[in-house]
């Protein structure tokens, strides 16, 4: 009886393999750094915050997952150029290199380019730069990724239907001396939105082009849209991938990249507070996709993956043990980017000359942190004596400047050394510990929903994920 | 076409899930410690150690993955106690306890119970004590996992078939006045197995016994197995698994938990050698076990957990930025363990006066680490002058005694000061960083195959492996 149902089964599998048809709906997610910490703290972070039964991410719904490993052609430790060209192309390059193999003569196409000759809609979306590495990988082959204005350029010439999310850099090339981009974006056909106020006024069903190009008009001195934990009025991740949505939806067939560039940017920085903001509005944005899958069970295909994994962020540190408290992150009212604007300004204007009268009060503002204090909020927040040694130190070196030695490379890794100091003291009370201010090697998650889901199970390569979307696309 | 198809198949698959039996061999590979970096530094020291294509370790060949939370009910950061019972039977209870829920007043049966009172053969082995928190929690019920003498009397009443791995921790109880437990175990049946001679006349297909216990007689004082990396002459763990499978190997079916306890030993102490020893070690067992799954497909599951993850160990240090060399490690001979003794047996016999003359050249020998050299065999391993005050450091506290301070615990949580000390320079040149000498939060891979397999993906709890377990095991 079993070997007969089995044999039906297999005979049935088989025949369905070949019969039935891929995804005609495919989204992407690529968080930016993101692995299996990032998504954790922010898992956790929410489950502190809320009495009700945990609230799973996202993300965590999904019926397969698999871990992926991230290396580049040239390194165990990869960079998001090499590591975007394997997730668009499934092919390794060498680090710094956009869609082109490691011997910068071979371009290598991407899934996006693929389905866009098969007249698909394609949309790509990114947080931060649209230029940036992860998103031209998709759309431009470059050998270096700094090569800005040039990228812009195929980003123009790519003929995609649809892109947001943050600026370009050097809209007139790094002189400043060459055709302004969203002028030869217009020439090719694309809308250019550059104002919120444009923005709300756009009609993605009725766009009034065939190509449209969405600039957020908040972005930092990057071109990346603020983190979400600075609360910019302008739209957020899952408003635009909605957007996209309304805007790409067609009975061909569309693909929608969507990355969260700035998890790996606060994770340099050591800023659980930035990255767990910026991973639950990613999981936010994937939610929209979770609906259109809803909606189109059966020709939806949803993929969400790391790149790699920034930071080398854990939830479990040496001074508290086993200990750990993840709500007090939600102390930090804001990324550590913005408090490093803030000690900067005070600097300035002359107002950052003492430890205790100047810097004790604003780290209290914004950290919740204190040596003594009338409204202190949580008991767990008191400065001990070391740690109050550390800010002193990270004060000193700030005020009057320090030497670039391999100690304070430890310390600060290039930051604000203050700000980077305040944040790996709120950090650790919370009971989480970083490794570096770089990328690591460590494997990422990689997430899959509809049709084609079961070929993402198991541990594969990141050039396996794009070669398994080439196979359910064709 | 297709619809016809999809709903032949869905019909197929439901009375499949109706008729289709469970497995009768179960196989349950538990790492104490081991979490995707465990798994992926072991993967990484492989790798860069051969000029082949890169040979995956046997739990990446695994076609089902999924990652698993791992809380206590009292604590985000779990035990082994909390983690083991959770595993073996499906509940949450605090952190200490052994088999009972967090009132202390029920007992929670364990997979491992239920197919023993089913007729199936049960096998338990660990490489730490056998009385240890994670395998007691598959035969014992103890309010607290230090009760040594009441667990290994619980582990002579299991009636389980098969023991194997490190000894008991006080035979005779903590006073030394209880009767001896290798006696009990006799008395109820046991065959007693305690030296290497008696292990190697032992025949596993004709045994003479019903219900066996070996003991390694090479053991520490935790009377655990040695590292991998110290080369003990006695069994491994591939071996004892072997031999278990040989001894249970029957008709109607048997369950065999296999736990690599000193992963998490190693990384307690942020000794990345000592961790990747015992890892590869763990996953040459499960290859042990996969050649029986070859023999019995449809008869056998196999799966491969961690009870949490512990160090919080990265590929990625701030020293090393995007660089990393996990080559590097294959330099320390023998476990950080190890080489604290040669340090504790050297200031015994007063032969560790001298930093330059007396300390630098044993750490050469062990590590490969050197200030200056005749021999060095690789630049790489050079100490800077930072890490070369941070072991001069180490040698001042070892010598003189060091005051315990918050800093000198973060420096060098309760270990030896030398030895911790020149582990992190060498794991930190090899690219590793750690954040803990406790566990962490981290969620764990759990990997499947074999019948019912298709349960383990996606994201569950650490409860959820043992209710899957009873579940297809009914």
């Amino acid at each position: 009886m079993k070997k007969v149902f089995f044999t039906l089964l297999l005979v049935l599998l088989v025949s369905t393999m070949f019969f039935a048809q891929g995804p005609k709906y495919v989204f992407y997610f690529i968080g930016d750094g993101m692995a299996v910490t990032q998504s954790n703290a922010a898992q956790l972070l929410q489950s502190s915050l809320t009495d009700a039964e945990t609230p799973k991410l996202n993300m965590y719904k999904f019926p397969v997952q698999g871990m992926t490993t991230t290396h580049a052609a040239n390194a165990f430790i990869t960079d998001s150029a090499a590591a975007g060209t394997a997730l668009a192309s499934g092919y390794k390059t060498n680090s710094g290199v956009i869609g082109l193999d490691s011997t910068l003569s071979n371009v290598l196409e991407s899934i996006s380019e693929r389905v866009h000759n098969m007249g698909w809609k394609v949309g790509i979306i990114s947080t931060v730069s649209i230029g940036h590495a992860t998103p031209a990988a998709f759309y431009a082959h470059q050998p270096s990724r700094s090569s800005y204005y040039e990228i812009s350029r195929q980003l123009a010439e790519s003929g995609f239907a649809f892109f947001g999310g943050g600026d370009v850099r050097y809209p007139n090339g790094k002189k400043g001396n060459q055709e302004n981009i969203y002028d030869y974006a217009r020439e090719n056909g694309y809308q250019v939105i550059q104002t919120q106020e444009d923005y709300e006024a756009f009609d993605p069903k009725n766009p009034g082009s065939e190509k449209v190009w969405i600039i957020n008009e908040d972005v930092d001195g990057g071109s990346a849209m603020l983190y979400s934990v600075d609360n910019a009025p302008a739209f957020d991740v899952e408003d635009i991938t909605r957007t996209a949505i309304d805007y790409l939806d067609n009975e061909k067939g569309f693909f929608l990249m969507v990355e969260a560039g700035k998890i790996d940017w606060a994770c340099h920085a050591n800023d659980a507070a930035g990255s767990i903001g910026d991973t639950i509005a990613f999981d936010n944005a994937i939610s929209a996709a979770m609906e259109f899958y809803r909606e189109n069970p059966e020709d939806t295909l949803i993929v969400v993956t790391g790149d790699h994994q920034t930071g080398g962020l854990t939830i479990g540190f040496a001074g508290t043990k086993y200990a750990s408290d993840p709500s007090l992150i939600a102390y930090q009212n804001g990324s550590q980017d913005a408090f490093t604007a803030k000690l900067s300004n005070m600097k300035d204007n002359g107002e950052l000359n003492s430890f205790e009268d100047d810097l004790l009060p604003v780290v209290e503002e914004f950290f919740g942190l204190y040596k003594t204090s009338a409204n202190a909020e949580n008991e767990a927040l008191l400065l001990s004596a070391l740690e109050e040694n550390k800010l002193r130190a990270a004060f000193e070196a700030y005020v009057n400047g320090t030497e670039n030695t391999d100690e304070s490379y430890l310390l600060y890794g290039g930051y604000n050394p203050i700000a980077i100091t305040a944040t790996h003291i709120l950090n650790n009370k919370a009971g989480l510990g970083w490794t570096t201010y770089s990328h690591t090697g460590v494997p990422v998650v990689t997430y899959a929903m509809g049709n084609g889901q079961e070929m993402f199970s198991g541990y594969y390569d990141n050039t396996d994920i794009a070669k398994y979307l080439f196979a359910l696309v064709k």
